[in-house]
């Protein structure tokens, strides 16, 4: 789906781009269209593809378009994904065993343990959430969006909340939970983060507080204490200032399929041999 | 939205469940129901739970009610995310900022190295998608279900591919991609598997050819030396079985906001101090 390679424009059929994967993708502009304008039209393209000996054929629907979502479940389209203003519809033509593409099934966030040379952490207090009101002192959480590199998320989460300037070092940890948002999962990575300002700038709308704080009393905290997994988290912070830990870092690398710059998380603690080539 | 707390059914309004966050869910019931019928609860719904102060409400409609999605949108919902069989749509009732949680954003995948005590590697050819056809030897690999920890889909992916039991030992090193399906992102796992069975049954869908390799005719490969990410990948596996080379293990954590065990992946290879509590 990912690249698309002409355009297929036949008279009485909709406008549809095919894929790599032997599919076709319709896109629908705003403009208005009558549902049943749009159904005889959809199942002329239909017998079309069939012929065609097309496979996944996929149709995305902006929201203004919502009155033809249903002609388009009636001619045996199921949903694939859908966002705040589109809807992802997709059908398998053929017989065979239908190849279509898992949804996403996971959100990402991050926790950064900003750190500076006095052993002090960067902690928030936040003003909605499970933590609201109750006086911990934790560290800069947020969500990576859609697109973006870890790191980055880091690094613009402890930005956006405290204004302190940081620079990614290491990915310390991560945990996978289930059922976080409805049937979805979560995958949360502890950054560690070098400070690169000293001053703090408080987002107003979702801090309560902010501060410098030695780390020794973030941790001692007892919600850090007496929870299972800040607990761990603070043990791998700490570990990690004493020079006992090692967690993973970006190494950027091109995927030949798509010559995409990626980054793979990796120990670049490898201790390498003479023949060996040096990883990093 | 995790936790549900009580069933509100007032007359003439649409029955809903409270969740933790100050909103409200809809779950429809497959029965069809007249769409200017629905338009008209969901008003009176609206009506009510704005007075009540209720911040996000949710509506999932499964693809058999369809024709309840156009009102909807009408009455000022957006769609939220969508899953074959049905379509969660959404909407922000309050004046304040919307907090409404982001939506998944992450496929997962995982890719697996499979080595046994004569350094031979479990090698799959795969009978579709962008190495079907081109001789190259590589992992099993393959997609994370929703609810499933990673550490389980790599022995899952192993065992269906290959028939051969294998145990989880650790995450050797991830990608992160974007634009994988759309505009939706990637997360692949390279996880270490020590094989419990040595015979090979091929799953005769996916796969073309399956066999035990010598781990240096894999790394050897052309294809993988050619291939900037495969490089790196092999080059890991190689550090990994002459034990210069240490990833993350899952350690299972209790979350006591919710009690839910989850894994926490780190580096096990954490050089404890006397007064240090052990992390593992």
């Amino acid at each position: 789906m990912a690249k698309e390679k002409e355009m297929v424009q036949v008279d009485r059929i909709l406008a549809a781009k095919e894929d790599d994967y032997g599919g076709v993708t319709v896109e629908m502009t705003n403009e208005p269209l009558d549902p049943s304008v749009f159904a005889s039209l959809l199942r002329a393209s239909l017998s079309h593809w069939r012929q065609q000996g097309k496979k996944g054929v996929w149709i995305k629907l902006p929201i203004e378009l919502v009155m033809l979502v249903e002609p388009a479940v009636k001619e045996g389209f199921i949903y694939h994904h859908a966002e705040p203003k589109y809807l992802m519809l997709v059908s398998w033509l053929p017989e065979t065993a239908n190849t279509i593409p898992a949804n996403a099934t996971h959100r990402v966030g991050i926790g950064a343990f900003v750190v500076n040379e006095r052993n002090e952490v960067l902690v928030v207090q936040e003003k909605s959430g499970r933590f609201r009101g109750t006086g911990v002192w934790k560290f800069p959480t947020g969500v990576v969006d859609e697109g973006e590199d870890i790191s980055d998320a880091a690094v613009r989460e402890v930005k956006e909340e405290t204004g302190v300037n940081a620079k990614f070092v290491e990915l310390l940890a991560f945990r996978q939970s289930h059922k976080s948002f409805f049937d979805k999962s979560d995958l949360f990575f502890v950054c560690m983060l070098q400070p690169l300002s000293h001053d703090i700038q408080m987002q107003e709308r979702e801090i309560e507080a902010a501060q410098w704080m030695p780390f020794e009393q973030y941790a001692a905290q007892p919600f850090v204490q007496g929870h299972d997994l800040l607990r761990y988290i603070s043990d791998i912070c700490s570990a990690k200032m004493e020079g006992r830990y090692t967690g993973f870092s970006p190494v950027p690398t091109v995927t030949s399929f798509s010559a995409k710059k990626t980054y793979l998380y990796m120990n670049g603690n490898v201790r390498t041999t003479g023949q060996q080539r040096p990883l990093m």
